[in-house]
């Protein structure tokens, strides 16, 4: 593992601050969380909000989704791409994810703007308590691409 | 659990078929391989070709995700949201995720239009054998989301 410059990784990709994704992912749409699900991968678009440093999610109680992150490390992703340009964004967080069940909790949650997309019944919050928040940059400018 | 119909799952999501899923993704020009690092889920989006069923990412031989990704499950995801109709697609894929090693497969891959979008050497290759591939859609059409 080489050491990287302050600003790019050892792969060349810019390294955003904790403010800058912070302010990527209050601002985007979609998030895709990604959980563990009878022990394999599984990862979800959701639409969220982000409360306080935390990642607020609506889902069915009796989805895949809700049993699989009652109580468990989960990481969400947001991304933009310009694929012409191919160039773009991603913040990843990892946190703990668990079912929020105080009633004094959920009264809150269900004050923020977060209508989910899907149909149906969703009044369980998942919320995702951010630890870990990183993000990457392929820039505009960068000059073709090397392949090995 | 209830018992689905055949066009829809229990979250009222519209499910796609595998050849729809297939067409989604060979379409896509971007996805995003969900894999384990240091025990924690990680997720990182990736340009990438459809070779057969399989998946092939290319990546730098010293990167997390080549490290994280020689052989092991892993999940692909590829999704198109419209924000204002919040409606869209997404497909997952899971599978075996192993690094290329086979002088005469790579010299097949090679030869793929697979252009990584970061700098740098990218050398090794990541291929996912598709063991499963799932898709979800919410239809335009959807009337207002209900939450309970």
């Amino acid at each position: 593992m080489t050491t990287p410059d302050t600003s790019t990784d050892n792969a060349g990709l810019e390294i955003l601050g904790r403010d800058e994704c912070l302010r990527l992912l209050a601002a985007a749409p979609l998030g895709r969380i990604v959980f563990t699900h009878n022990a394999l991968p599984a990862v979800q678009p959701v639409n969220f909000v982000v409360y306080g440093m935390d990642i607020v999610i609506r889902t069915s109680a009796t989805s895949r989704l809700a049993s699989a992150t009652r109580d468990t490390v989960v990481a969400f992703e947001v991304d933009d791409f310009d694929v012409d340009a191919r160039a773009g964004w991603s913040v990843t967080v990892v946190g703990n994810g668990r079912a929020v069940t105080d009633p004094e909790e959920r009264a809150d949650l269900e004050r923020l703007p977060l209508h989910p997309w899907a149909p149906g019944d969703r009044s369980h919050f998942i919320r995702v308590e951010t630890k870990v928040i990183t993000g990457r940059r392929i820039p505009k400018e960068t000059p073709g691409t090397a392949a090995g």
